[in-house]
């Protein structure tokens, strides 16, 4: 039964359930005091305290829909299906505090492949100080999915939501957009290529910083701290996972507002500007679609933009209006053009 | 875009990843007074309270290798989905609270297949107490997954691990045993049988119990109240989702202890003893290795017998001995058989 003819390709068939979980997670050590127990009981136990809630959210990441392995590393996977709960658990202006990680692959993956994804999780847990405290792995009958659930823990009563944005507020965001779009555009070209020229050296070079948004997104972990030494709260946020025109039309629907967003004000990276000429893309609709971007939007009173003002992490967008005004950009060219949720729906993505 | 022909089954595509969620889940009602915020956010907020820990497990089925469709109804399925986590609570000696489901889905299911789906889901929920928080719907290239995490709450230090069991503890179980597998076996003669003969009726009810037990589990939610009134506090307990001779040696290996396991006291009903008889199958075989029994295996303390004694809920099985003595079933004419986990392992049930 446990013979290798090929000692780098281990079946998972060898392992078992209870054996392949505690052979992928043995090296994870616990590190949030709140862990009471993690892996290895009917459930993990995490203590509660008085003065904080908690939040809970999940997402589910399945092949040849949310991602394809023929560009995608496992390692790299593995970091990004947990980067994209954290963003979630961002987003409530939380900190992660533990994940659960469940896993279906089929056997024509082996043993080693498994190891790959689990060590980005691990390395994606590690960076994120989140301890991995439950999981489940089973056979799927064709490819590979990933579920993480993300707890995480906020002072009572700080958690923001997407439905606190006031008239006349301001919206900001964090980081540049459209750069992970743009880099699955060069990976998928790459892919065109080397399918009709196996021998082809990829120059990415010119796309690093796009390819490395697409394969090892972060999350703003930084933001949550930034705002409290600066001393604002917003008065909603949300993550920009579907991309911003998708995530702007949330809060607005959330908190029964409108919004004008400036067209000139949407931060783009030079990369994001060059690449989209070269693909003949315009990039505002990129930014505005493309999605996977991971970074947070956010609404702030007006008192606080002295605070805000000339940060280079935090870019304000647009002003929140009335609902009656409804939700539009403002173009370079000054027309208003009403804004709709194209960003990225997978379930359309489906033949 | 909304067109369509036949009105019962309308396609996944129409409603979108945003429209789906808010469509399958309008019915859900909050209870938990811990929910702070529910589904609609990026993540939900659940109240701590001082005096309680949180437990939080996860499990993720699959189709064609936890479940067939061909003959559990879409309704049960939800419900099921719901169980096998909420057992999971109750083997923590906790009470379930709130629940996330993710859900990946092809498009040869109509919406109406999931509204099915979310039905057994909501039942569940309702007659369990839980809340559904959060979740995920998206495709899949192939077959329907349902991942599901359960939080639950149980008051601090309270918790009953797997590691608690002592030399000289009596091994107890709730309910009996071997239904569930016997039901499988049932409704997949069934399903041979309708393949040579599409126009059989096939008469199910003698073995009503056990084909419920199997597409209707439910969890032990008596048990953490009847303990407590009993004033039992179990040293050990697990709950029984692979077979009993798997969680025996689960509790076993993580107590540092042995066991004697005594054929004759293992409670059988009397259709799981006729079908056995009837398959030609040995009823203590398919106790001790078919699974999803859902009921809770657990440890006490001899002091605790006569609280426990003559209760219908309960039977003594067993008792805990010195490590060294190993894990053995004791047979009907005396002999001792060292117990091996040969519970049903969902990564050997793939081709
Ligand atoms: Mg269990
Ligand atoms: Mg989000």
């Amino acid at each position: 039964m446990f013979e290798n003819k090929d000692s780098s390709h281990t079946s998972i068939e060898n392992l078992g359930e209870f054996g392949l979980i505690d052979h992928l997670t043995k090296n994870f050590k616990i590190k949030q005091k709140s862990t009471v127990k993690g892996i290895g009981d009917d459930a993990a136990v995490i203590a509660c305290d008085p003065k904080e809630e908690l939040v809970i959210t999940t997402d589910l990441l399945v092949e040849g829909v949310h991602f394809d392995l023929s560009y995608v590393p496992l390692k790299h996977l593995g970091y990004k299906a947990v980067i994209v709960n954290l963003s979630d658990v961002y987003a409530m202006n939380a900190e992660p505090t533990q994940i659960t990680v469940s896993v279906a692959v089929s056997n024509r993956f082996p043993v080693e492949a498994l190891e790959e994804l689990y060590a980005g999780i691990q390395a994606a847990a590690q960076l994120y100080n989140v301890d991995v405290v439950g999981g489940d792995t089973t056979s799927s009958t064709t490819g590979l999915l990933i579920s993480i659930t993300a707890l995480g823990t906020v002072k009572k009563g700080a958690a923001v939501y997407r439905s606190g944005a006031k008239e006349n507020d301001l919206l900001v965001v964090t980081g540049d957009l459209g750069a992970a779009y743009m880099g699955l555009q060069v990976l998928e070209r790459e892919k065109e290529v080397f399918k009709v020229n196996p021998n082809s050296q990829p120059d990415l070079e010119p796309y690093s910083y796009l390819v490395e948004r697409q394969l090892k997104p972060e999350a703003r972990k930084d933001i949550t701290n930034l705002l409290k030494e600066l001393e604002v709260r917003p008065t909603a946020m949300i993550d920009i996972s579907d991309g911003l025109s998708s995530e702007i039309i949330h809060i607005c629907k959330n908190s029964e507002v409108g919004c004008n967003l400036y067209e000139d004000k949407i931060p783009l990276d030079p990369q994001v500007i060059a690449t989209c000429e070269e693909f003949n893309l315009d990039s505002t609709t990129i930014a505005l679609s493309g999605g996977e971007d991971y970074e947070l939007l956010f609404t702030i009173s007006t008192e606080d933009f002295p605070k805000i003002k000339g940060n280079p992490h935090l870019t304000v967008i647009g002003h929140i209006t009335d609902e009656k005004e409804g939700v539009h950009l403002i173009s370079r060219a000054g027309t208003k053009i009403p804004l709709i949720a194209r960003g990225w729906n997978a379930l359309k993505n489906e033949e």
